[in-house]
């Protein structure tokens, strides 16, 4: 019988290293998509329900590797990653290592040469969404590498999601989305839990205040395309709300945390840009402006 | 004639004092709504297209007040409020204020006891929404203060949006979630300009970033409801992403800007608090656990 595309394609055994949340998640959604699926992970115990819907448990990366032709490794971070791999004596013939793990477009880089001073075909991912999204279409995965690698594992990582982008050979770009992406999620998820916490010493049940709150997210898709648009025109009209405006509301925050003895610091050191944009005399440009800021104190010509 | 509720109610003569962006949009919010609308700003040649649309600009607060009944003050704070106020010798029979200007809980309170000493019907509200949005359903303004006040304005306040909603009694309600959620806003914001600096640092065209990092929007509103269950509960399970899985994260984006000499301040402040909560044996909890780890801080309770 000749296998036609869509049969052949699920028969690509896969191998995930790593069984923390999102290595679970990978791990389901490959076999959703009926690949063979073998799964390690260095804490034993870690596979839940995986092994019951036909995932192959193995307790050595040597192991592993043998099992897969794709390899997934989906770990903490790069030095958990470079340990693993580096402790066991797989032998990689006909392999594909993808590392999803998070980190620096530095550490991609690096990462990248030392498969390749062993003759490993590599890329490096970055995953965009939340577990909840993987193996469904919502969620985003960028790869980067080599063109070819990335086209011989194309078909098999459609399990993972609907928009798995590949952005090019250099390995990094992955990394320097997913950093750039990453400053925006951990700014706004620290600023969430220090409001709750501000909410809750004035009184505010975590409801009522969610109800509103859930619609900033409304507003920051809007923002960030407007922002790129003048960051693009390098010009930052203040008509809509100025950074002296912003100056004087993120003051606000800082007096009313600090009076319930509730940490202000990363407010702080957000004002600290402000004030340096203001002293800069950009007080009545908007927000956007911030960038070149920034970008002053990357390249030693500020003023401040 | 016998005006009905729909007739009578454009008729209520309006003053805006302060013609910042907010001021401007709340102006033209009211003459959309076909209220006579007077209008004062510290600084002359504010008013830009209002007077040709129907308004009045005088130049005292003293004359501003006479011509209203409700009277919108909308400044850059509660300083300029006090003293604006302060100076003129405005007579406030039967006039309402309503202060729309951004401020701290504690403000606000006593603002309202500033315009009580002198007989002057009060009430103070918060803004949640830009400029583009007034006067339209998109808006939506807190009021807070006296119950009769108002009832009294709440036709007028139509004018503005659809959801002007009141809060009750406490007249330091609306700037207490006025104030929560600029946090949010705040810090999301600041992510944002920076997350545009550590991308183009990194060779990413704004609006290739821009349109990856929309998506983030959308993922705020959902983590926020899940957040106010979870701080409900008083239970932070780690089963989709954990604290120590952010404290990688975080760090990665701290050594990317740095390596571009980017400032890294907010930040670093973000994970101080992260690590404290690793410190305190919550690693393995959800981000929503660094709610309590702040409310240590407030209650002096903490480990760390
Ligand atoms: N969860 C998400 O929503 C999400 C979203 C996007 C990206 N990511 C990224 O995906 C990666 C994995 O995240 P995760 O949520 O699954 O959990 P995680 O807590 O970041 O990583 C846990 C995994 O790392 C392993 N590990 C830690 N140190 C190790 C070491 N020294 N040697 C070998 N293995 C080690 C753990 O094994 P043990 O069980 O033995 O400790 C476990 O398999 C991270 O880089 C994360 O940033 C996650
Ligand atoms: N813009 C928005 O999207 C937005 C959204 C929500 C809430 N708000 C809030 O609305 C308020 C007004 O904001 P805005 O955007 O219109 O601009 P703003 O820059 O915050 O305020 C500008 C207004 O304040 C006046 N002002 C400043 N110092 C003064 C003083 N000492 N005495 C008298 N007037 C003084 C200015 O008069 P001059 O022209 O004479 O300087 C101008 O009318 C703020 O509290 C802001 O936080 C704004």
């Amino acid at each position: 019988m000749i296998a036609t595309p869509h049969e052949s394609a699920p028969l690509t055994p896969v191998t995930v290293l790593g069984l923390g949340p999102m290595g679970r998640a990978l791990a389901s959604a490959f076999l959703n998509a009926r690949q063979p699926v073998t799964v390690w992970n260095r804490t034993p115990g870690k596979a839940g329900d995986l092994p019951d819907r036909g995932a192959v448990v193995v307790d050595s990366v040597q192991a592993a590797v043998r099992a897969g032709e794709v390899i997934i490794v989906c770990l903490i971070d790069y030095d958990a990653v470079r340990a693993t791999l580096e402790d066991s004596r797989a032998d990689w013939t006909n392999r594909r290592l993808i590392n999803l793990t998070s980190g620096e477009p530095a550490q991609a880089r690096q990462m990248s040469q030392w498969a390749s001073a062993r003759g490993i075909d590599y890329l490096d991912g970055a995953i965009l969404t939340p577990t909840p999204t993987i193996g469904t279409p919502a969620a985003a995965v960028l790869l980067s590498g080599s063109h070819d690698v990335y086209e011989s594992v194309r078909e098999t990582m459609n399990a993972v999601g609907s928009t798995v982008t590949h952005l090019g050979d250099d390995p990094g770009q992955a990394s320097a989305y997913e950093v750039a992406l990453l400053d925006i999620f951990a700014t706004s998820v620290n600023g969430i839990v220090h409001a709750f916490a501000l909410a809750s010493a004035e009184g505010i049940e975590p409801e009522r205040f969610a109800a509103l709150a859930t619609g900033i997210g409304g507003l920051l898709p809007e923002m960030i395309t407007r922002f790129a648009q003048q960051i693009r025109a390098d010009h930052y009209p203040g008509d809509r709300s100025t950074i002296a405006s912003a100056a004087s509301g993120i003051t606000h925050v800082i007096n009313t945390a600090t009076s319930h003895g509730i940490d202000a610091a990363m407010l702080t050191a957000a004002k600290a840009v402000i004030d340096r944009a203001v002293a800069d005399g950009y007080g009545s440009e908007g927000l956007a402006r911030l960038t070149t800021v920034l970008h002053k104190e990357a390249t030693g010509t500020g003023t401040a």
